[in-house]
């Protein structure tokens, strides 16, 4: 069974509902034959590359709150964290672009490091201090501890067309499959759970998928009859 | 949407149904929005590395038939890819342990290069003397043509480990979707379509998979309703 989330780096829910689904994944009992793929969602892709903001001041603007009512929020959002284990820094996080960040997490995932880096990135923004929108260096170091090869980083870094079509891939199916948010978790591409979910809700999830998993529906019709294949056997090569 | 494919390199039907595929694909309207992977198959697995024996004198003897015949099935065969503009060598063709080139293919996929590399393994295994099973030269080269670096190529044939692991957990997944042969199509998890079929059928089958594509069938519960999600417009963060 595959599960793929679309998630933003800037997201805190994203972080916190992550920390949910896998909750919910550690208990289910066919774990090891779930496969779980991160895909890109940019939150916001007209902020330029290499800007840097505060998150409290951004937000509060954008709703027309108090900073002190923004600052509240986010430190609602550290006790959601804190109450799953999750380190979060309630004053001072920012918010920039992105892009880059998600051609990592696809490079992450060609070394098999995927959830090492997403889980590195979100540390690195939420619990953190330097930026990870601002201070390439973090980043790096960020991936290295995750595993990845700091030459073939800084490599990818450097080449903003590296993986660049399959971040927009991602978000391309994000709104094909009518994500406007995230997190977003589409399980086998037949069921989606938007939003950080209580740990019920994607056991749910699972289960209701496991259950739809099997049979395939065979495509059947008059030429279908008998399909050349071949199996251990042999081929089914017809005998004159 | 997503096509996987389980093949062998040693299956002449999966050579023949790709191009079959393609044909259906290419007519498709949304092909731009299909994704499609090649995943692992041995049709024997307990071959020996490095054997190679000819295909007709083994099917001769399987089938308890005349090699004449099992010739004649051969010819048979490149009929059937000659329609398709395959090149196909009806003399001469081996057999032998797949598994070093699946874990190739795996590596390709990595690479972004998959398709060309199944495609040059097709051709060196159905269209070229040298043989995929015996001559690693060959499979080097091959694999060069289409575009992968001779350095990791030579890296990975030389480590068995490497990327044992993601063919065997194809296998594992085809045995669980209900393949015992191939070439066997899955289409989002949710279609089957077993054998080098028509190209009207596997039109039917995208036709049919796009259908069922959206929407996903949400999970909703009653903890559901307000899910914590971030937006394009901020976080939903509920206001005190």
């Amino acid at each position: 069974m595959r599960v793929e989330i679309w998630t933003d780096i800037n997201c805190p829910f994203c972080y916190i509902g992550k920390a949910r689904f896998e909750q919910a994944l550690d208990a289910f009992p066919h774990k090891a034959e779930v496969e779980v793929v991160h895909r890109s969602f940019e939150l916001d892709p007209t902020v330029k590359k290499d800007f840097t903001g505060l998150v409290v001041p951004h937000i509060a603007e954008k709703y027309g709150i108090s900073e002190a009512q923004a600052a509240a929020n986010e430190k609602g959002l550290g006790q959601q964290a804190g109450a799953l284990g999750l380190p979060y820094l309630t004053e001072g996080r920012d918010y920039g672009n992105s892009f880059d960040l998600h051609r990592l997490l696809h490079l992450a995932h060609e070394r098999g490091l995927q959830d090492a880096m997403i889980d590195a990135l979100y540390r690195g923004n939420f619990a953190e201090d330097a930026s990870v929108f601002a201070d390439e260096e973090h980043v790096v170091k960020l991936a290295v501890d995750a595993g990845l090869d700091e030459t073939e980083v800084r490599g990818v870094l450097a080449d903003p067309e590296a993986y660049a079509d399959a971040v927009r891939a991602d978000e391309q199916e994000a709104a094909a499959l009518g994500a406007t948010g995230v997190p977003f978790f589409v399980l086998d591409r037949k069921f989606g759970v938007s939003g950080a979910q209580p740990a019920e809700v994607f056991t749910q999830a699972l289960t209701q998928a496991w259950s739809a998993r099997s049979p395939l529906t065979a495509i059947e019709t008059a030429q279908s009859a008998d399909g050349d294949v071949c199996g251990p056997d042999g081929c089914a090569v017809p005998q004159a």
